[in-house]
C-alpha cells in the first residue's frame, strides 16, 4: 500500500491569505481525496474558511502560527521575523521533520527561497537551487529553468540544472529519456556567453547521460522543441515574464479588434468555446506551480496573485512529485553524475600520466 | 532644399537575395519617391529583377560587385571572404564616404555586424554598438536595445545603450523625453546582477540627464511601460524571440481553435476583419529593421528571411534614422554625456579634497 501523501500549506500565503489557500486545498481534495492537508497559520482565519469549504476540512489539520511573511518582507527580514515562527518556515519545516512530503506557499519568492534553503539545505552535489517552471508549448508542456533562484551561475551549475529539470520532466512526464536544451542566442556553438558554451561542452561528453539536444533559442521554448530547458534566473525569468506579457498583449489585441464591427461581434458569438478554448490554453493559472529543485525536500512555489484554481494547480505539482520521490531520485542522479565526472578526470589524468611516461 | 537621401542596398543579402531587395526598394519607392538607392551585387540579377519593378528601376544605381556574403558564413570568414569586394561591404562603405547615408543588409547579423564596426568604427565615447529592434506594444512601439551585439556588457556600456537608445527614440517617435527601463527581474533596488544594478545607479544620477523610469520586467515590454528597453544582448535576444515565439503558439491555439468546429467556422467568417486586423497586428514584417548604434554610420538589419513587404520595412527604418541624422546628434548627447560624467568627478574630487584638507 502507498505511503499516505502529506502536503503542507502556508495558510498566509500570497496576495489573499486563507482565503485563497484553503479554497484551493478544497479544488485539489476533488482530484487528490487521498491526499491530506497540514495548514499553518492564523487558526482562526483557516478553520473560518474550512466551513465555507466542508470537504476539504475532513483532510485537513490546523498549525496555529502567530507570524505571517509578507509579500513585501526583504529575505533577511522574513528570516529574523519568521524563522521557525511564521506559517512559511513551519510548513517548510514540516516536511524537513517528514510529517510532510511537500510544502506549497503563495508567498513571496525571495523569503521562501531564503527559508527553504536554511531549513532544508542544498543536497551534497548541488551548489545552488533553482527553481523550474512548467511552459505550455504547441507539443504540450516543458520544463524551463532557472526562473530566477540564481543570479549568474556557471557552467557547472548549469549542468546540474540540467540533470534536476531532466528528472523532473522524466517523473512529471513519465518520459524516458527527455531531451535537454541550453538557451542561447543561436543555434552555433561559436554563439553565447562563455559559460553557456563551457555548459553544453560538459553536457556533450558523455558524463551526465543526459539526451542533450544542444542549444535552443528563445522561441523554441514555445515551440517545445525539447522537453527541459537550461538558462540562468535572470535569463529564464526575463523570458517567462515576456512570454506572460506578450499572450496579455494579443488578447487584448483580440478582444479590441472583435469590439470594432458589429459583425465581429456576431462572428464573436458563434465562434465562443473557440474563444473559450483559447482562453483555456492562455490561462497562466493552469500552469502554475515552481517547483525548488536541488534542496533536501520539496518546496512548490505559487503565484502569490492567483486565485483557488490556480493554487490548486499548485497543489497538483506538488502531488505530482511527491508521489513520484523526486528528492531520493534527484540524489540518485547526482550521485551516479559525480562518479561519472571523477572517473572522466581519472581516466584523464592517467591518459596524461601514460602520455608523459611513454 | 532637404539634402538628397541616398539608401545602399546589400543587393544579395537574405535568404532570397535581389529578388525580395529590389521588391522591397519597389513597396518603398511608393512610401518614398525622393529617395534613391545604390544597389550592390551581382549587375545581372540585379538588373533583370529591377525589370520586373520597373517603378523603382529609375531610382536606383547598380554597383556591381563578384563576391556575396552567404548565411552561414561566420564574421571571420565573411571578412576574410568579403571585405572590401561583398555587397555587403560595399554598401557599408557607401556611408563611410559619404555616398549613402544609411545601407540596408538582410545579410548575417554577425557578418553585417563585424563589417560595419571594421568600415564605420564606433564612435568615439562607446565602446561598443549595440542592435537596437522596434518592438510593438499595448501603446504603440518601443525602442529595445541590445538585440544581440554584445554579449556581456558591463554597467557603463548598458548605460551608453540607454543613451543611444533614447537618442534614437526621441527621433523615430519625435518625443521630448522619451522613457528608459532597465530590464531586470524585479522592480526592487536590491535584485538583479551587479551590472544591472550599476547602470541603475548611473543612470539614476544626473550625469545622463535621461528620464529614467527604473526597473522594467519582461513583461513590461509589451505593456509599452516605458519607451526604451535597455538590457544585454544576451537577454535582449532571448526576449525577443521569446516573444516572436509565443505570438506564433497563440495563433497557432487560435487557428486550431477555429477549426475545431461549425460554429466557430461560421464566427470566423463574421469575425474575419477582426481576425484581419490582429494578423496585421502581429505581422513580425511591419517591425523588421534592426538598427546599428554606436558607429559613425547607419546600418540597419533586416530579417533574412523576410519578404518584400518586410524588407520595405527596415527601408523605411532606414529613411526615417538617416532623415534625421541620428549619428549626428548620438555623437552630440554622448560628447555632453562625457562631459558631464567628467564635472561630476571633477565635483566629487574637489569635494573629496576639501573634506582632507579641513
Amino acid at each position: 500500500m502507498a505511503r499516505e501523501l502529506i502536503v503542507a500549506l502556508d495558510g498566509m500565503g500570497g496576495d489573499f491569505g486563507p482565503e485563497v489557500i484553503v479554497a484551493g486545498a478544497e479544488i485539489a481534495h476533488v482530484r487528490h481525496p487521498e491526499v491530506r492537508f497540514m495548514i499553518f497559520g492564523d487558526e482562526t482565519k483557516i478553520k473560518a474558511e474550512l466551513t465555507k469549504n466542508p470537504r476539504v476540512a475532513g483532510a485537513c489539520e490546523v498549525v496555529h502560527t502567530e507570524v505571517s511573511i509578507s509579500m513585501d518582507d526583504k529575505p533577511t527580514q522574513a528570516l529574523r521575523r519568521g524563522r521557525k515562527t511564521s506559517s512559511m518556515w513551519m510548513a517548510i519545516e514540516a516536511v524537513k521533520e517528514g510529517k510532510a512530503q511537500v510544502a506549497v506557499s503563495a508567498g513571496n519568492t525571495g523569503a521562501l527561497m531564503a527559508m527553504a534553503t536554511l531549513c532544508l539545505r542544498t543536497m551534497p552535489a548541488i551548489q545552488r537551487p533553482a527553481i523550474a517552471a512548467l511552459w505550455p508549448t504547441m507539443r504540450g508542456e516543458s520544463v524551463v529553468l532557472d526562473m530566477g533562484a540564481t543570479i549568474g551561475p556557471d557552467a557547472e551549475q548549469l549542468v546540474q540544472f540540467a540533470v534536476m529539470g531532466e528528472a523532473y520532466a522524466r517523473v512529471l512526464y513519465g518520459m524516458d529519456k527527455p531531451t535537454v536544451g541550453l538557451l542561447n542566442i543561436g543555434e552555433e556553438e561559436v554563439k553565447g556567453t562563455e559559460i553557456v558554451k563551457g555548459a553544453a561542452q560538459i553536457l556533450r561528453s558523455d558524463v551526465t547521460g543526459l539526451n542533450f539536444y544542444g542549444f535552443v533559442e528563445g522561441d523554441d521554448i514555445g515551440k517545445g522543441t525539447v522537453d527541459v530547458v537550461v538558462t540562468d534566473g535572470f535569463t529564464g525569468n526575463v523570458a517567462l515574464k515576456t512570454a506572460e506579457g506578450t499572450a496579455r498583449q494579443i488578447a487584448e489585441y483580440l478582444r479590441a479588434a472583435i469590439q470594432r464591427s458589429f459583425f465581429s461581434k456576431i462572428g464573436y458569438f458563434f465562434a465562443q468555446s473557440a474563444f473559450r478554448t483559447l482562453r483555456e490554453k492562455l490561462d497562466p493559472r493552469s500552469a502554475n506551480g515552481g517547483l525548488f529543485l536541488g534542496l533536501n525536500g520539496l518546496v512548490v512555489k505559487s503565484h502569490g496573485g492567483t486565485d483557488a484554481i490556480g493554487f490548486a494547480s499548485a497543489i497538483d505539482v506538488a502531488v505530482d512529485v511527491a508521489a513520484a520521490d523526486l528528492v531520493r531520485k534527484i540524489s540518485t542522479e547526482m550521485e551516479v553524475f559525480a562518479k561519472r565526472t571523477e572517473e572522466k578526470s581519472a581516466e584523464v589524468e592517467s591518459a596524461e600520466t601514460g602520455a608523459t611516461v611513454s
